[in-house]
């Protein structure tokens, strides 16, 4: 049984630890948190903790904290000779984080697989054996309905916003509109408040539109999808069409990527991964003998 | 430069050298033939052999031919020190294939990637995904519509018949049609013919509709498709929703799957492989580092 270790307990740490639950090859070590003492009902039957070497051992740790503290808990986890994976999702930030990791996991003979949710991740998957399989063409990646975790906090830090919610909304060809949905301080002047998310950056280069509502947690809802286009070329063949849609609950998915993931950290030789350079036959329980027959 | 050869030069071998030509990294070793003598206009500018010893250094070799031939053909090329890629399509046979060929690859410290198509093949990595990312549930592979090489070729044997041509349409919930056309010998007798197909083990299972056409030739089109949905369960959240579809000239994404695939032979350990135990960036030109920035 893998030992695994749940790191925070937000939306994706609650659904990464139910999926390490449903995992018949996974045990939980415990759970991870600044405030070991606050156990939420459903956390009684595990450990919960504030410093991961309370644990005893621990095979992988699931980094389920905000992405831009994920670096340096990765390094933590890591100097103690733990595997890690994360589901960072800053884009532009993946290589750099890769090399930041690759020369760590080595010298501590762990595996770390980085941004393993599902884009960055699952979707990397597709997107690159879509490349492989059409060599020239464009993908398009459209994403939503569904909550922007990034821009709901561009708005949320905006004066006179009490709460807020953006959600993106796929237009096709990559283009997506952005509804934001405000939630007003009293006194608070929605004009304002409207001019200044249209003025964001956030949003100034996207089609938005702002309206103000009473309550935003009523409107709260954790599905989200996606939308994958690539028309490409085959050899010297064209018009090769190819489409990948999802429409699910975004934590559970996440959650659930990062669980297969921490299966394959066991069975990697030391190192830093994405998830496009790893076997996806290593994601699964069994071996590839076992999986083979139903799968290929 | 990886030097490719083609084996076999039908649908897929033709499709195979145009992709193996637009490749960056690739250069044609030849084309191997049984009739090396015929050569048609477009192979005029590369080398055409009865015997790939007679082509010099030879990375890889294509295996193109019937899939039948796929196991003794790759066995011939790993003992000679070549690696091998197939699009061996029979899926009960594929665990006996990478069993046949594993220890042959060890030994000789070759690479084999087989049941490098499209399905099994590209199809069979999404599927494998798919499972990976809900663990629970149900995935559907609805194929076409699009010619079925084995159940043409299951009707082109029954007596009075000229040519045929089975096309399979997909119905949903892996359920699928055959609409059969077939082009009678002289003197043959329609209705005896039709009764045949249907009794056919290859048919009497499924929705089977027989009709007579003067000529099949004049319906061939080596357009195909297909839609993979699954509908399963992401840790303790149902539900989860996945479809990929793809409309595409299947020689020509045979072809391209074959050639990514050359390309994973020269960066893998010594072995027999399926598509699903290889990294999906092993497919691309370019290393990890280049390819993460756009993709993942």
């Amino acid at each position: 049984m893998i030992k695994v270790a749940i790191v925070g307990y937000g939306n994706i740490g609650k659904a990464a630890l139910e999926a390490v639950v449903a995992a018949p090859d996974m045990q939980v070590a415990g759970v991870v948190r600044r405030n070991a003492s606050a156990v939420p009902e459903e956390l009684k039957p595990f450990n919960v903790v504030a410093d991961i070497t309370e644990l005893g051992q621990v095979d992988v740790a699931l980094l389920c904290t905000p992405t831009r503290l994920v670096p340096q808990y990765a390094e933590q986890m890591i100097q103690k000779g733990i595997c890690t994976v994360d589901s960072f999702d800053i884009h532009t930030q993946i290589p750099s984080l890769r090399q930041q990791l690759m020369p760590l996991t080595r010298k501590a003979g762990t595996v770390s697989i980085i941004s393993a949710g599902w884009d960055p991740g699952s979707d990397s998957v597709i997107r690159c054996l879509l490349q492989a399989i059409s060599p020239k063409g464009i993908t398009y990646t459209n994403f939503g309905p569904g909550r922007s975790m990034g821009h709901s906090v561009a708005v949320r830090a905006i004066e006179g916003v009490a709460d807020a919610l953006s959600m993106t909304i796929p237009l096709g060809t990559g283009i997506h509109r952005r509804m934001v949905y405000v939630q007003l301080q009293e006194g608070a002047d929605f004009e304002t408040v409207k001019a200044a998310v249209l003025a964001d950056d956030y949003f100034r280069h996207d089609e938005t539109h702002v309206i103000q509502v009473e309550s935003v947690d009523t409107l709260n809802d954790t599905g989200h999808g996606v939308n994958m286009v690539r028309k490409g070329v085959s050899g010297v063949t064209h018009n090769q069409r190819f489409e990948f849609n999802m429409s699910i609950n975004n934590p559970a998915l996440t959650g659930q990527v990062m669980v297969a993931c921490a299966r394959a950290t066991q069975r990697l030789a030391p190192g830093t991964y994405t998830m496009i350079e790893i076997p996806p036959v290593a994601l699964l329980p069994g071996t590839a003998e076992e999986n083979i027959p139903s799968l290929v």
